[in-house]
């Protein structure tokens, strides 16, 4: 379990903002030359209204990120509406619950921040290793994340425009992933049924 | 299975009181800035009738409440009446038995205390991570429970109003939560088919 | 089997007399403040007519007294007559004796004093954790299993009365553990098709 | 398997003795005071026509024998003819063997003396922990197995009568449990068909 | 896992190039006299479409390939139409993943590089022991690795026409392998619904 | 699998020799007094034509035996002809190189010399604990193997006569076995469809 | 794995020679004095159109070998024509791989040379412990294999006569096996639906 946490500790640093009408996910990506850049993308998407991003092994975020996908869409079937994302972020929290539970499997080494919007509104959710599962306002993970949680407290407000937590992110990212030089910005933005990727461009502009 | 109750024991202060029409669950979560505070909250409601607060391992307690609803929904549809509070503390204790008997499963980390009314009346019954079960009038469990047991011993009285178990309960958690600045009271009030937690407000109406 | 053995040992003691028309169950159970006394009450009716009282991990006891309680009714079921009492023992027993047998199993820390009235007379039956079976006239088990095996040898009568059978356990017992103040003495009278818990009031006019 | 081989070595001694028209079976059994003596023989009835003494683990003889009584009994309702006491003592042997070539098994800790007599005559086969059989005259297993077959082999006649077979036990069992002033003399005799265990007074009688 | 890596960056160079409108694989295999050299080719035809190239334990190599072959047959005659890239490479990643997880299984000491054109066009995407999965306009992986991929970053140019990239390519291994003299060059070219393997007397073609 | 080995090594000479129409098998059985010497055969008839010997563990020559018993019949039913030999030699070796084959499986301790005619002629083959088979003119195994294979090379001849065979087998089982004076010779003849033990008056006949 | 392929190298010389019309496998046998030849021969006909000869622990070739021929069969039967080399092949490298993946199962300690003549044409197929497949004009594994090796790469040459190979195989058997004095060359030709092994005659014959 140390080893699992440890893995996410060392991760790049993920975070997550809600802002007054949507989610915003953001991480960097190695931009090493040549590599085709979204394939190393850590942002998720799971459904129309749901995504997440994941600090640690990432062959593990694959792997329950698909898992995550089948379920909601096995929810949209049987109940003819979206997976509510606390439900969706459990799905997630039980099957890495169950993998400390049995000394033949290892825990999984890796973390969530799952963004989405359902019926009852915006939400943020942290998944740690341990199956643990903590909804925030605003929350980072991985190598930079007691840095960016302090900067969280002071300048996070409620109700942000969707610009004003672009700018955050960026601060943010560029504050604890500076010495990194070869990697570039990853933003996510979820609304409602709607989830949607920056493009570099967007960003840009967002930042002005 | 030392590893297990170890990990109770440092575990938040969680208390159970039985009053005079009731059970009154209380423990703190954490306040940290920003996090949703309702996400870490460690009192689950089982079903109309009987809920549970846990110290330890948050991941075991959310699969084992998970659980525990579940067959509170299958005994209602199987026997038309709702699941008798002792039945439901022992579908956590044998879950946790099991898992000391096999060499290939680890102990789960956590205490509940369960607390309800069924046609017996009220009971308020701990499970510890061996699955023994022990029925209390007024109970802790986690790191300021031997405190709180003394404290018990003294102010607990039988038929207490609910206000005065809410004070009981406010001043116990005030004095072994202290130290520990970023956290928030959270009650519930379990009566006859009616699980209920305190808001804020409501609380500090009953400590006037 | 050595760590069973030693649960056992330091279990409270447990103890069962035969007396003229009956079988006596005794034991104490901590009377802690606040807690619910029958709560962990160690003595386990299993079917009308027969019922144990255990000693050591108290958890293990209560999963293989409700194993026993199951194969008591479908036994009823099966043959339209009530259980056997050395067939219910021996279903304990082989229970036991299997955990014993495989690598990825623990053996079960607990012996029981299996006490009932069948066809074949009264019958007072103790299981080790090994699944081994004796039956006694009057037997100790727990910490106080020593000395209270020698008084057995001087006090114990045959065809005593229920009178005389309490107030054996009682001399017993309060030799045996007077040192736990907080602890309260359980006593249950098995006869033909009626297992029944003495009262407090009981015991008292018994001990006149 | 030393360490079930052991386990044998320092069981109490049984005996077996082929004499002119049946097998005689003896060991002893604790005599302490207030335990029922039935309750701890360890000569097991198999079925009318065969039976076993056990020294070693007395809860895994009791195992092997219920299995041995149940395949008995399944061979008389397939063939309408009582089992061969070889095809008997292979069931058992069978069973100790396969639990020596499994890891995740122990080996069964005991040995038995299997006596009886079909349509070939009269059969005494010990099994070893191994699983290996061997057939007697006359033998002894358990802590005086040693002394016993010394003197086996210098008493030891053909066609004894029962009466000499019983002198002939209690000699051995006096000589070699000497020192265990707490146990009693049992023994059984197997005729064609018939299963007998002795009374007191019917030893006494033959001791004459 | 740092095992299963070891045999990856000590295995064969292997590399992978997007040109204009196909895709490069390339490594060197032993030519050892008297070897039929087709049957060390680490070259793998998967599809029509889509190859890979593989380096560490080859035994392993050729199982993932096989397996990604039947699940490339089982698409096409599920859902009429040829398998994605992405999806190709997902079958080997989450199988090489899964073998992580199990105590009782050894991670595959192999990374592919899987190459091939659907209708989004040209991928060339590496996985590494991990599972984990990247895509490149160009990438080596094994012993030579290091070296090749920084050729790739001056060399390496959009839209190259084949016979540029197989210039390259031979550049690369004759620099990465020129120490191991018994070995010859093997390159593979994938365009739209066609995988070929080229002769030598293409490659000097191209070379010219 | 040495363990296995060793195990064989120490076990008791055993010998098979081809003669003139006919294979013999031979080997001492302690001849302790009282022990009803059939009882530790260690030559094992499998069918009519076809026997074998063993050395080593005999609980585990017992069970792969009897296995060979079953897998002749089963042959007889299914295919109106007996097994030939190397068919059955298989049986027993395809068994034990399966034990070794498995961590939670320990090998077989044992070797037989399997003897046997059928429609291509006499067999004599040994199988070992790692499953491998030797077809052998004579062979020996066990703690005299190499000293009696040193005298069948001197002595033993094509077409020898059954009388001839026995003497030899005299020989050399009184040389590899005179210092365990408690034992005797056991012999069996298999000839076409017929399997027979030579009684003590028959071995003397044909030492004359 | 390091274990299994010290197996291989200390094992026989094996070697396999692909001619003008056919494949030559040969190594040496045994020739112990009494033992059958034929019974150790390490050359296996799988089928009429292909064969194998092993090297390492022979039980586990042995196993092998019959699963490539039920896989054979099977093939013939499903398909309505031989199989070919390389299936085969497979068949015995998959079986390999497996072997090694799993923690309970430890690999196979034997290399084959699999030769045949499909519908392709002449095919000589290394399968190694770790599963690899490596196809050969000549090709030697075993003890003598790093010098017979040597001496193929001088002189084999394409299209050799039968009786070439023949006196090849001799020379390198006979360099690299003389100081085992008593053991016998063991040779199989393999032509177009015909397994075929050389008495000692033909190969006298084939050496003139």
């Amino acid at each position: 379990m140390e080893y699992a946490k440890e893995a996410v500790k060392r991760g790049t640093t993920c975070i997550g903002i809600v802002f007054k009408d949507g989610i915003l996910l953001a991480t960097v990506r190695p931009a090493t030359q040549l590599m085709i850049p979204t394939s190393v993308e850590k942002i998720f998407q799971i459904d129309d209204h749901v995504g997440g991003v994941a600090s640690g092994y990432l062959a593990d975020a694959r792997v329950l990120a698909n898992q995550a996908r089948v379920r909601a869409q096995v929810h949209k079937i049987t109940y003819e509406e979206p997976i509510d994302i606390w439900s969706l972020a459990r799905v997630i929290g039980d099957r890495m619950q169950l993998s400390t539970l049995y000394a033949g499997l290892r825990p999984f080494g890796v973390s969530f921040l799952v963004g989405g919007v359902d019926k009852t509104g915006l939400h943020l959710i942290e998944t740690d290793p341990s199956g643990m599962l903590y909804e925030w306002q605003a929350y980072a993970i991985g190598r930079g994340g007691v840095i960016a949680n302090k900067i969280f407290k002071q300048k996070w407000k409620k109700d942000m425009s969707e610009n004003d937590a672009v700018k955050l992110a960026y601060d943010i990212i560029t504050k604890t992933e500076k010495e990194r030089k070869e990697s570039v910005l990853d933003i996510a933005i979820i609304r409602k049924d709607k989830f949607k990727k920056l493009t570099e461009e967007e960003i840009k502009r967002a930042l002005k």
